[in-house]
C-alpha cells in the first residue's frame, strides 16, 4: 500500500492542516518516508460530525451485521500482508514475529467481539411481564436492554501498534456494542495507523455501513486529543497510555457542559510477591521468569512488573542477586521512541541516585538509535516506604526488589500500594494457606491477580480484567480486554408498556434471537 | 420510639457538635421536637474509618448473610410501627397512606436484593479453562467476577423519605453488592432519618455483622456531604436531589486525588408527547390522566412530567385547556419543605412572566403553611425552543404545553431535548407507526421509554431503568431503582491459574452456590 499521509474522514481523505511530522525508525533513528500532518478543528469536527450521522444508523445495526463488519475489518487487516508487518517494525523498532504474534490477537480480538454479538446475549435483556390487576397498582410491562452509547474516541497506544491502537480492543469493543469510532492515531506508528484506518474504512464500505462509522485524524500534539475530548458530540473515551495524558483526557471530559465516562488505562508497577516457600523451591526459575518478563518487548508492556517484594532471607537474597545476573546475560533493543528511552533513562537515573538502591543488574544494550538497558534494583521495605518516587512507573525494562524484614513489613508494602492493573504471587501451597490475608488486601489494589505466572501476557478472554483501581485506570468498574469490555459502550434503556413491533428483536415476546434473558426474574432463552 | 437527636456511627451514638437545627412540619409550620445536630468532622471520618474496618470483613460475606442482613433491615422498619409513619407524615405532610404504601416499597425493595443475593448470579462470574498445550502460548486458567468496590457515601433525599433515603435504593444495592454504607441523612427528615438508621444498626447487630458496616449523620449544610464526597476512603456515592448539589458533588469527586464515581439522579422534565391519533380518540383521559400524574405527591417526583408536546390542532387545544381546568377541580397540599415551595413558586414566577407563555389552569391549594398550587402553562413550540429557561426543571406540580406547528418541529422539539430520566408517548398504533423516528430520537435522550402511561410509578423490577443521559444524571450507564443497581457498586477482578481453595466459592469448579455462569463462553449452571 501506498501511504499517502492524510486523515480519514468519514472514508475521505484529507490533509488541510500545515504542521507535518514524520514517523522516526527507532532503531536506525532516520525518518521513514511520507509526511503526516496535524488534523485542524475543522477535520476533527467533521470525522465527529460523520460519526453522529453514522451512528443514527449503525446503533440499530443487527448483532450479525457488525459481526460481518467486525470480521471483515480483520480480513482487511490480514489482506494487508507484509506490507503492514514491515511499515510497523520499521516505525516501532519490534520484530516481525512479535507484530505478527499481534496481528494475530488483534484479528482474533475482532473474530471474539464478532462471535459475541452473533450470540447476542451481551446486551443483558430483562423482561418484567405486566399483572394488570395487581393491587393497590397494576404492574406494567417492563423490558431492558443495553444500546450503544453514541460516537467513541479512542486513542492509540504507542506499545501496542496493532492491539491496542487503530483497530485494537477499544475501537473492536465500541464497534460491537454500536458505536461510530473516531480515532486519534498514535504519532510514533502512523504509517501503520493509516493502514490498519484503510482497511477499516474499506471494511465499512464492503459492508455498506454509513462512511462515518470510522475516522481516523492524525496528530502529535494535546491540541488533537483534547479536541476529540472536548467534542460535545463525543459520548465516550478509550485511552491506553502515560498518566499525565490519561489524566488530562479525564480531567477535561469531567469539566465538559456533559461530562462523559472516560476509560484511561494509565499505569501500573504490578507488584510481584514472591514469597518464602516458592524461594526455597524454585528461586531460579522465578528469577528466569522475572527477567524474561520484566524484559518482553523491551519492557514496554502496561503489565510489566515494576516491583518484586519478598521477605529478606539468605534465599531472596540469592535469589535478587541471581535475577540481576540473568539480565546481564540478556541483551534488550530499540525502546518504541527517542522519548520514551529519554523518559527511562530519566527513571532509572532516579533509582540509581536514590540513597539506599543499589543495582543489582544491567543488561547488555545492541546499538540501536533508542536502545536502553534493562535494570534491576535493590531495595530495602523502609526506603521503598520513604520514596514514594520508588513506587512510580519507570516505563521500560526495569525492576526494583525490595525486601520486608517481617510479615508485618510486607503487609504493609501491599496496604500501601495504589491501584494498580495487576498483582502476582508466586508462592507454595503453604505459603497461600499462610498468606491469606495478603491475597485479600491485593484483591483490593488490583483488576487481575496471578497465582505462579507473570504479569505480562494479556488473555483475550471472557474472564479477563485488565483495568484496576485508580491511577492504574480512571475507572475500575471496566476491562479494556476481553468480552467485558463491550460494556463500556453501552447504556440501559427500558422500555414500558411496548407494542410488539416497536421492541428492539432482543426484547420481543418469541426471542428471535434466542438470546439469554432475564424473565420475571429467571434466566431462559425461551420465548415468552 | 423516643428521639435522641444523634448520629449512629458504627453503632454508637454521638452528638459532639454544637450546631443544632430541627424538622419543620411542613403543614403546620411548626418546629418538631428534638435537636438534630451538624455532624463534625471527626464524627464523619469516625464513620467512614469505621465503614473501611466493616469492609473488610462485610465485603466477604456470604450472599446468605447479607440477604438475612437486608430481610433483618425490612422487619426492623416494620417494627417500627406508627411510630415511624407518624414522625414521617409530621415532617414530610405526607399522608400516612402514601408513607404506607413507600414503606412497603422500601422493604419490598430490600427483599428483592435478598432473593437477588440468595439467587447470586449476578456477580457475573465467568471461567475460561486453561489450554496447557496451546501453541504459541499455554493459555492460563482464567476467572473473572464482580466483587464490592468498597466504602459508598449515601445522601438521603427529600422526596422519598423512606424509600430514597436511609434505607432506600442506594443503601439497599450497596450493602447487597457488599459495601459498607455511610449515610447523610436529608434535613427535612431527620427524625424519620434517625429511627431508620437505629433499624439498620440494630439489624446490623442482630446479624452479627461488624458495626462499622452502616453510618448515619445529620447535617443541614454542604459541609457535611462534602466531607464524606472528600474522604480518601469513600470509593463511590449515590445522591438523589438537585442539580446544583449532584453536580458539585461530582466536581469534587472528580477532582479528588483519587476520583470516585458518583451516582446523581439530578432532574427530570419527563417530556410527555401526545400524539394526533391519541388526541383524537381519547384526549379526555390523557387530560385526567396527566393531572393525577402531575399532583401527585405534590408534584415532586423525580418523574413528574414537566412538559407536554402535541401537534397544533383543535383537538390539542381543547385536550389542552380541559387538562387546566381539571387542575382546577384538584386541590393541592404542602410542599415538603418551605424552601422546595420557595423554589417551586419562583419557578412558576419565571414561567407566568415569560412573554408568550399563559396559565391554563391553576389548582386550589390548602391552607398549610407550605401549600403550592399546582399550574398548567401554555405555549408554543416557537417560544420554547427560544427560551431555554422553559426547559428547566421547576420541581413541583407544574407542567407546560408546547404545541408544534408540524411534525418537523415536533422533532426539532425532540431533538433538542436534554438528557432526562423518562419520554412518554400517548399514542395510537397508527401514530407508533408514523413516529418510530421520535422513539429513535427519545431513546436516546432518556434511560425509560413508556406508551400509554405516565412517568410517574416507577416500578422496582429487574428491568427497570431509573436513570438517563445527563444533566438527569451524573452516569448513564446505571439506574438507582431495580435489581441492576447493584452494578454501580462492584468492580471486576481477574483469578489467573488459582488454586480452588482459595477462588471465592462462585468460581469454583463445583459451583457450590449453582449460579449461572459462563464457562468457556457457554452460559451454564452446572459445575465444571
Amino acid at each position: 500500500m501506498q501511504l499517502n499521509g492524510k486523515h480519514i474522514i468519514a472514508g475521505n481523505f484529507s490533509k488541510t492542516g500545515s504542521d507535518n511530522f514524520r514517523a522516526v525508525n527507532p532503531i536506525s533513528g532516520e525518518e521513514l518516508a511520507v509526511d503526516f500532518c496535524e488534523a485542524t478543528y475543522d477535520e476533527i469536527d467533521q470525522a465527529v460530525q460523520q460519526a453522529e450521522v453514522a451512528f443514527q444508523h449503525y446503533r440499530k445495526a443487527s448483532g450479525t451485521q457488525k459481526a460481518k463488519f467486525l470480521e471483515k475489518i480483520g480480513d482487511e487487516i490480514m489482506a494487508l500482508g507484509d506490507d503492514l508487518i514491515n511499515r510497523c517494525s520499521q516505525e516501532t523498532g519490534l520484530p516481525q514475529g512479535r507484530l505478527q504474534g499481534e496481528r494475530a490477537r488483534t484479528v482474533n480480538q475482532l473474530k471474539m467481539f464478532a462471535e459475541l454479538l452473533r450470540e447476542g446475549s451481551w446486551v443483558d435483556a430483562r423482561i418484567d411481564t405486566a399483572i394488570p390487576d395487581r393491587e393497590p397498582l397494576p404492574k406494567p410491562d417492563l423490558r431492558m436492554m443495553q444500546i450503544a452509547l453514541g460516537p467513541v474516541g479512542v486513542f492509540g497506544a504507542s506499545n501496542f501498534p496493532l492491539a491496542f491502537s487503530v483497530a485494537g480492543g477499544d475501537t473492536a469493543s465500541a464497534l460491537a456494542a454500536g458505536c461510530s469510532v473516531v480515532v486519534k492515531a498514535h504519532p510514533a506508528h502512523p504509517g501503520t495507523s493509516e493502514m490498519v484506518g484503510r482497511a477499516i474504512s474499506q471494511a465499512a464500505k464492503a459492508c455498506n455501513l454509513p462512511k462515518g462509522v470510522f475516522s481516523m485524524v492524525q496528530g502529535k500534539t494535546p491540541y488533537v486529543g483534547m479536541a476529540i475530548v472536548n467534542h460535545p458530540l463525543i459520548k465516550a473515551i478509550g485511552f491506553t497510555g502515560s498518566f499525565p495524558v490519561g489524566k488530562a483526557l479525564f480531567d477535561a471530559a469531567a469539566k465538559r457542559d456533559e461530562p462523559i465516562p472516560v476509560y484511561a488505562e494509565m499505569g501500573s508497577i504490578n507488584p510481584v510477591f514472591v514469597l518464602p516457600g516458592a524461594l526455597k523451591e524454585r528461586a531460579e526459575s522465578v528469577a528466569q521468569g522475572l527477567v524474561n518478563s520484566l524484559t518482553l518487548g523491551v519492557g514496554q508492556f502496561c503489565t510489566n512488573p515494576g516491583v518484586v517484594f519478598s521477605m529478606e532471607s539468605a534465599e531472596s537474597e540469592e535469589f535478587a542477586t541471581r535475577s540481576g545476573e540473568l539480565l546481564q546475560e540478556v541483551s534488550t533493543g530499540a525502546m518504541l521512541t527517542s522519548k520514551i528511552r529519554d523518559g527511562y533513562t530519566e527513571g532509572v537515573k532516579r533509582f540509581s541516585e536514590t540513597e539506599g538502591v543499589k543495582i543489582l543488574g544491567k543488561s547488555k544494550q545492541d546499538v540501536s538509535a533508542s536502545a536502553a538497558a534493562g535494570h534491576v534494583f535493590q531495595t530495602d521495605a523502609q526506603t521503598f516506604l520513604r520514596q514514594p518516587d520508588l513506587s512510580e512507573e519507570v516505563f521500560g525494562p526495569s525492576t526494583i526488589h525490595v525486601t520486608a524484614s517481617s510479615k508485618d513489613e510486607l503487609m504493609k508494602l501491599a496496604v500501601n500500594l495504589e491501584g494498580h492493573l495487576t498483582a502476582t504471587l508466586q508462592a507454595t501451597e503453604e505459603d497461600l494457606e499462610e498468606y491469606q490475608d495478603l491475597v485479600e488486601v491485593l484483591e483490593r489494589k488490583v483488576g487481575r491477580l496471578i497465582i505462579n505466572g507473570f504479569p505480562t501476557g494479556v488473555e483475550v478472554c471472557h474472564s479477563m480484567m485488565h483495568g484496576g483501581p485508580f491511577p492504574a485506570t480512571t475507572d475500575a468498574r471496566s476491562t479494556s480486554v476481553g468480552t467485558a469490555a463491550i460494556a463500556r459502550f453501552s447504556r440501559p434503556v427500558s422500555y414500558q408498556s411496548f407494542p410488539q413491533f416497536l421492541l428492539p428483536e432482543e426484547l420481543r415476546d418469541e426471542n428471535p434471537l434466542g438470546i439469554w434473558r432475564i424473565v420475571n426474574g429467571e434466566r431462559v432463552k425461551g420465548s415468552l
